[in-house]
């Protein structure tokens, strides 16, 4: 993609009302725009890293077996009226609306209700068992107060996947598979190495949950882990019985501030038992649905590695969430020999990417602008490659190639840069 | 995709509480569910469908030059209230909502208001116009009736984009193109020879709008189309003064029923106006930004093809819009040969998908059910071409292929398969 042809520009300075690093930094390249308090749109760039992000989740949901639906986010009270959770008292953060007529609607901040409903017409026999749905559906909460950018929002893209399962122990089966996904995806993006598995409360579901908690100083819970274990608890939980019940050594355990980048609520029967979501079994008997959910905040997700690997100079993408694979950047000269020499090469890259297998998507700063705002913009923006081309390395037949998470520059021959790449 | 993965069944009958043929027959075949009345979650086949719809369009955007976001659903008083439009009075269809601090807020029935004052961050210049956004974003409108299925949801997604450009001859220049990509989208999904752009009331932003409607008995409104010319002119300002200033022969204008499937405003100067959307021309005078906007409603434009294909045993879905390419049907048999050389097609259309450059994407019904529910769901769903593989053809070494909207058979030999569906 050309950056001339961006609309969205990036800003010198940091916007003054944002506390929080990951809205500054994301605010400040072009990725997000904020609306109010916890409510932001995405831009070009952020939308292109949603998306992978999204491709990444994805492709494990379906590797679970699972199938994507898109829920309404208007909700039919009589449902959650089923399942108390209409109740202001019992959920404090709903936004609520109201039809024509009068009718009161709630805007979905999650979707157990209506899924739990929906499945009643297509589950009735255990034959139809294990069924896992998943969905990226935008969920609106009424937060009193919203100051962790993207992590913390009133309006914003959740993965959400639920199981059905006929048994206790088919759900644990599918629950461990669940788990295993979540712990690719984490590693995938990027933040394997420093988001943990934590046991944390089950809420009014069951004893425990489990959580995904990846380890930043922008988070707001305390998890106490085992670095070697790769395990941990929520401080909310932590005791000397809850430490026996899992098996974990005390001692071993070491408090961090953390971000809930992910959950697994065992949802046991609550939603079966009170909607009507029961299968016949083999002997003609109706039993309720077990029940399981999984969710995974994609705009927190964003906003956590923005945090993880941000630098003085902005953010710092990993490979596998960047916009873009590459930063080629053309600079001033006086006669337009590198801004066509650049251009050259832009189109080779796009060429290759279509016929490659792994695709290398490229923004080239085709802007009329100095070295230094290119520079400046390319460490706020923070693709993992730059391929710098100037009129001096360009008379020697090369380009400077660098990595924007250590710095590292290397000079290579412009023939060289498809299978440097690709290699 | 292998068709018992699928957790979502077709009903024997359509349902009794929706009057549209749309939605029954959506609904029926597993597309999407209702929520409540005007208010549809998408199942796997409806959202595969979408995807479909969608890329067609994106593809059409970005040939533009236009950048895709993604703007919120909750709406910022303050901003419309500058435009007139948070009056109930004057928008009649909002859905509200508040804050818990007793903000209101409202669901985006449209977005040219936060798009606007957006853009006062990023467009100061005439260098830096023209300028063209879009986004597939869900609109909410709080319809006092909504018996027309997908036609004209509560909740329902749109593509949206909006143009900005420093004089009305700029912004005609890609009113035009708009135009132009607009045919082609219609064309391309299918409905090219029933849509015709008609001109209509531009409502408050100008004299005329341009809507695009497909003639279907389905249709909310009445047209006055020239087949020959392809142009027509909306019932509501039909008069000789208007089809004199169009240059309309009123006698070779037939009225029918159609459904907009598509408009274009031009919006003038007047959200830029109130919201200060303003650049410097090359004098370094202040002038207001031209605007335009350019809807598709995604959920009206698949009800739409629904209803113009649909025949008496279901849907029938045009190629480049159909959830699948092939629906392949492994009929019953004693013994499973059937089933496993079905598989074994199967997976060597599969693997025919990856390397292909058009790959094509087979629903494999693998249940177990007999041969005349097998069928009645292929018909009711409505992929193109069906491939069916029964023991008597087997043993030939033949399968039979059906065209869905023809009823057309023909047998060919196995290996042949391949080569039949890429030729």
């Amino acid at each position: 993609m050309k950056q001339s042809t961006i609309p969205f520009k990036t800003r010198k300075d940091a916007p003054k009302d944002e506390v929080s690093l990951n809205a500054q930094l994301l605010i400040q390249a072009g990725f997000i725009h904020k609306e109010m308090s916890g409510v932001y749109s995405m831009l070009p760039l952020g939308l292109i890293t949603f998306e992978k992000i999204k491709t990444i989740i994805r492709d494990e949901m379906l590797g679970l077996g699972a199938s994507e639906v898109s829920l309404t986010t208007l909700q039919d009270k009589n449902l959650w009226e089923k399942s108390g959770r209409w109740n202001d008292e019992v959920v404090d953060n709903w936004f609520k609306t109201t039809l024509k007529n009068g009718t009161e609607l709630g805007l979905g901040f999650s979707h157990e209700e209506p899924l739990t409903a929906m499945l009643r017409d297509h589950i009735s026999s255990y034959k139809d068992l294990p069924v896992s749905v998943f969905q990226f559906q935008t969920k609106f909460r009424n937060e009193l107060r919203a100051k962790s950018g993207i992590m913390r929002g009133r309006e914003f893209l959740m993965k959400d996947l639920y199981s059905f399962s006929s048994t206790p122990e088919a759900h644990a089966e599918f629950y461990d598979r669940a788990k295993d996904a979540y712990i690719r995806i984490f590693d995938k993006v990027g933040l394997g190495k420093v988001t943990f598995p934590v046991q944390s409360s089950g809420g009014s579901f069951s004893k425990f949950s489990l959580e995904f908690q990846t380890i930043t100083d922008a988070g707001e819970d305390i998890i106490y882990v085992d670095h070697d274990k790769k395990v941990g608890i929520n401080k909310e939980i932590m005791s000397d019985d809850v430490c026996a019940e899992f098996g974990f050594n005390k001692s071993d355990l070491k408090g961090v501030k953390a971000v809930e980048v992910g959950n697994i609520f065992n949802l046991g029967t609550k939603y079966s038992d009170v909607l009507g979501l029961n299968y016949k079994d083999e002997s003609g008997a109706r039993i309720p649905v077990v029940m399981g959910c999984y969710g995974i905040g994609i705009g927190r997700l964003m906003g956590t590695i923005a945090e993880v690997f941000a630098d003085a100079k902005g953010l710092v993408w990993p490979k596998s969430v960047a916009p873009f694979d590459i930063h080629l950047i053309a600079l001033p000269d006086s006669d337009g020999m590198v801004m066509s020499a650049t251009e050259k090469i832009y189109e080779v890259l796009c060429d290759s990417a279509k016929s490659a297998k792994m695709p290398i998507n490229v923004l080239f700063d085709d802007r009329e602008l100095g070295a230094g705002a290119k520079f400046a913009d390319a460490d706020l923006i923070g693709i993992p490659t730059r391929i710098v081309v100037g009129a001096k390395s360009l008379a020697e037949g090369k380009v400077e190639i660098i990595n924007r998470q250590t710095g590292e520059a290397t000079q290579i021959n412009i023939t060289d840069i498809s299978s440097y790449l690709h290699g």
